[in-house]
């Protein structure tokens, strides 16, 4: 098969319109795209199967929450502080990069630049009559004025020049850790190696963070602010009581979102891969903390995976380990059941989309690179032309997110449990005597009070043995708001009690599978990409029917009028079977016209001809290996309906009807 | 039936989670709210039929476009100048109500004040016995402290006086005309009224407009300014060319989206009737300005639509008259085929999903009401306890749109037919002279060149005398940059000739229907409503299966164990026939789950009883009727299977099954 062409893809991909720049007309905004007839629907049916795979089969309850947040919200879930990336400026342009993406462009490009020293070097020495030509590589990359122009200002950058070993190893260490770095390592990285700006070779200042949620403000006075939300996640953890209620007081149980996000990305590249817009599904699954076990891992046990985890990482290597998830559980190299569970579920529905299984990984983050809210994650990576791309990160986010929600609000996000017997508890008590309390303190009873409440055990043990300690029986303290309180016995007491609980109540953790659907359908395009030898070039998107935009083609051999009836009525009962069709009645031959139909990725064809009109039989074509059958049109349309299904496959119908010659199928007839 | 009581729906609504308000913990934001569980299933079944109605059914291109949208374009499309609301502020609290909501509240509250004023002078003077409880309405009403302070104010805005006929008379007129209103008419009113700030009493100030995009930037260096899109139509119409190559650069064709959209409302109020985030569902049918007829409107024309045309409206009447739709467009009250055709759809599409055909009308726009870019709208309405509503709106934007894109950004947004047969047309030409032109003009060339090829075929007549009767055989013009040139013959010349053209070139018509999602699930949970009479006043929403959340709910009689294996083989059968089912294993009675599920508006459900476990059969209920028939399992799935599918009803089940005793549907056992 032919070297991948990405840009042979990208331009079938254009030309068929499942996606454009948004705005096009308008010159265009980098990272956000639009989808067409094609895209839309090829996202529809992803998105579809998506919903019958994990919300009807596992009784997930799904939400559609909004997707603007007030700040207070985001400010809570750390996403104010710390949802950022670096970024830095180029001293003299202004030009913005992201920092790791820079100290990546630049490294690799030196890295780049040494094999083509290397190559120079030796092709000297191992054939000194190609001498003349030994600046070759660097003068044909640079074959137009303005590539030319680029390539200097990155040779300025990234000069041609062998690297030294050590050097050389360096900055592939780097590279292998460039997600565990921060603001500092970064300035630091840039000071060390000289990294300046890829188009200019200019200077950058130091890294400085830049928040990646868009900014808006709710109402007309403008002073409530919000952000658009970054995830779908905070809308369904906010629901967390609603939802418990709905399921009857009981958990596990797995909220589940598909909607928009949004991240204003600092210099977006890469076409569907990076973008500022994009639609995600999200999976919260509420878990027992004590009990991350899964009840139906028995089912899924015996699936093997390939793992990349973070200790391999961390020894520089990227070999993954393949072994059954029952076994990577048990030996610890994935933490729980659920998780587990999990990646199993994420495998086999991008398997059934018609993602490679050969190109698909779960890689674990290594401490760093986590975000701030996750204790443990799994990404499923696929490898594309852009290297292997984080498709779907399933993180366990332990009680994060409900803990300081709950903090925040005073709300009880928690769940309680009936304990199998009771037990006894020692627990610190505190009792305030009110009727001390608010007079002595008058206004600021509550804040004193709200002090005393946040204190843990031990804190209030230690203030139990301050005030016994005390010669005047009294202890000052400092509350939240910088004022000092003179606190003594009359006011409040702590004891040491025994508590018969009969319940426990605990904040569950959560496990998130959280697809980035763009990423999934851009990776699937690529893999279902190949090129038909021949005369002509031709690319076929082979898609699974499952997901292909249209499942049927409709081709009346000419548009002579007698195919008319014929086409009108075969249309209506494709409707009618709720198959998704596509009519191709204009004017170009058949060869052309199955070839258009083969870059929208559409696996059947139904060709009316004149025998057609004749006896009612017609052709049905497949897409991939373009071989044909003849049938009563009613025939037909049952086996067409069987394979949409699924319920059938092509091979097993050749082997009951015979093939036909392609008399439709030559180039140009 | 019982009255219909709002308050008791909302909170059977926010007990089984369709809806609540967003971010609830954290005090709510007004206009944004979340789906649940339920009412997340009931939009997605809706949005799945409205795909397959409208998308499938029509051939039509969908496009999921970015909500993420720069300034230049909805400059361009009007909506930053134009799409805004009239705002007043209360002088003293500085709190924001919108214009024409306020002056609506305040004269309604005047007018329901008449008919108390009026009702005690009757009284008064009917039975003197009740003079001392004459004010009783009004203290009753203001029970608790907190709502009479809200009273006393209101009273002071529309205290209980009776109106003169000539006011009361007045009043009416300006409600019904309430929506033909601007800023200077509004504060006419507040004025003319004297309308003040609800809440308070006090006066408000003058009316400013306040646009309704929430605004935000784009990239990192906050210069590229962006809007959220107030309708999802931009990028349906920014896509244009590729759309009409996808389609074979044929006309009439339609594109679709559904998606979110955003408005920034002043001060919404009315539950998911006005909120500031929103699903919306929009045609943009692309037609032929000569040609809007409909090739499938003979299909549709006998179907009898409720018209209340602007006509009436202007008269101050609001009586429909019913007409077919074939009629309506004889008789030019629609007006064209396309438009009629998709009135059809609309009523048909909504009739498909529950709403009630006698609480449907359409009503026209009246001039000043209409949207800045629309040229002729047509609302469907449907009637809910907040009156009429507008749900989806269906407007002839004539070539409005892709006018003002093409024009600023140069692009040709056109369609070409071929004639017939060749035409010959006089057109007035304008030749520029390049070589003396350039070298005259030199940097200002352009400029002069562009102030040229605007000018219309008469401006370029009368220049061309201008020219002619000058003395001196120069003109001389103020071009855009505001500096002015001096032309003579040498440099162009401006000729009238005869033109021989092959093609028709034309901006194409949009006709555009376009779905407030929200609103008519809103609208049709309130159709579906009723309460069951008996001991307990029990409410059903009797959806019809299509959109019901659930399909199906599975029951096992207690949770005692015998029930578990029958009731996990029923789900997982379920589950593969792709029945959306829920299991009620809680161990509430029957009769209260039975009871929760008809709130869920789950139209079916099978029981697992003892017998059950003993002979396999089962027992299937129906929602609204109660009644129950017991069959065998294979039996009673296969027909529930066809109920689902719509391809029998329970009419004619019960016509060839026995009903059963309803032993399990008392209310406690």
């Amino acid at each position: 098969m032919a070297k991948f062409d990405r840009a042979q893809l990208e331009s079938l991909l254009t030309k068929r319109f499942f996606y454009a720049p948004s705005f096009g007309i308008y010159g265009g905004v980098a990272g956000l795209y639009d989808y067409g007839p094609t895209g839309c629907a090829l996202q529809a049916n992803i998105t579809s199967l998506w919903r019958s795979h994990f919300v009807l089969e596992e009784d997930m309850l799904e939400l559609d929450c909004s997707i603007m947040t007030p700040a207070e919200v985001l400010k809570t879930s750390g996403h104010v502080d710390k949802f950022s990336d670096w970024m830095v400026k180029d001293t003299k342009t202004g030009d913005i990069y992201r920092a790791d993406h820079l100290v990546k462009g630049v490294l690799e490009a030196r890295l780049e630049s040494h094999v083509v020293a290397k190559t120079q070097r030796l092709s000297l020495v191992t054939s000194p009559a190609n001498a003349g030509d030994a600046a070759a590589p660097v003068s044909a990359a640079g074959a137009s004025a303005k590539k030319a122009g680029k390539k200097g200002k990155k040779d300025a950058v990234a000069p041609i020049v062998e690297l030294s070993e050590q050097v050389h190893t360096e900055y592939e260490h780097v590279l292998s850790q460039l997600d565990n770095y921060g603001g500092p390592e970064l300035d630091d990285l840039i000071k060390r190696f000289d990294i300046r700006a890829l188009d200019t070779g200019n200077p950058v200042t130091a890294a400085v963070e830049f928040n990646l949620m868009f900014e808006s403000s709710i109402g007309p006075t403008g002073q409530l602010k919000g952000y658009l939300r970054p995830e779908t996640a905070q809308g369904q953890f906010l629901n967390f009581k609603r939802l418990l209620e709905f399921n009857n007081d009981r958990i596990p149980f797995a909220s589940a979102t598909i909607g928009k996000a949004f991240r204003n990305e600092i210099s977006p590249r890469a076409g569907l891969l990076r973008v500022r817009e994009f639609t995600m599904a999200e999976i919260e699954h509420f878990v027992d903390p004590l009990n991350k076990s899964h009840n139906r891992f028995a089912e899924v046990k015996h699936v093997p995976l390939r793992f990349l985890s973070a200790t391999t990482q961390l020894q520089g290597r990227s070999d993954v380990q393949e072994l059954a998830i029952g076994e990577a559980v048990a030996q610890k190299i994935v933490d729980n059941e659920t998780l587990g569970y999990f990646l199993v579920r994420i495998y086999q529905f991008l398997i059934r989309i018609g993602i490679n299984l050969d190109r698909l990984r779960f890689r674990q983050h290594m401490s760093n690179e986590m975000a701030h809210y996750a204790c443990d994650c799994w990404d499923a990576e696929i490898h594309t032309s852009y290297g292997w791309i984080e498709c779907v990160g399933c993180a366990d986010r332990s009680a994060y997110d409900l803990s300081v929600h709950a903090k925040k609000t005073k709300e009880r996000l928690t769940v309680q449990v009936p304990l199998p017997e009771p037990i006894v508890e020692d627990v610190v008590q505190l009792t305030i005597n009110k009727k001390v309390f608010g007079p002595k303190f008058k206004k600021a009873a509550k804040v004193v009070e709200d002090y005393l409440t946040q204190l843990s055990e031990p804190q209030l043990l230690e203030l139990k043995a301050q005030l016994a300690a005390s010669a005047t029986g009294t202890f000052t303290v400092i509350a939240s708001d910088g004022q000092s309180y003179k606190l003594d016995p009359s006011l409040l007491s702590i004891d040491q009690v025994q508590v018969k609980r009969n319940v426990r109540e605990f904040v569950p953790n959560v496990i998130e599978p959280s697809f980035g659907l763009g990423r999934i359908l851009y990776a699937l395009m690529e893999h279902a990409y190949w090129v038909r030898s021949g005369d002509e070039q031709r690319g076929v998107l082979s898609f699974p029917t499952c997901v292909a935009p249209f499942k049927c083609l409709v081709l009346p051999l000419s548009n002579s009028e007698v195919f008319g009836p014929m086409v009108q009525s075969l249309t209506r009962q494709l409707r009618q079977m709720k198959v998704p069709a596509k009519v191709d009645d204009s004017s170009a031959s058949i060869g052309k016209r199955y070839a258009r139909n083969d870059e929208l990725g559409t696996p059947f064809a139904l060709t009316v001809d004149f025998q057609s009109v004749k006896d009612q039989t017609i052709t049905l074509r497949e897409r991939d290996s373009t071989q044909q059958i003849r049938q009563p049109l009613e025939v037909v349309l049952d086996l067409l309906k069987k394979l949409v299904a699924e319920e059938t496959t092509w091979t097993d119908i050749t082997k009951q009807y015979p093939l036909v010659a392609k008399q439709a199928e030559g180039e140009d007839n």
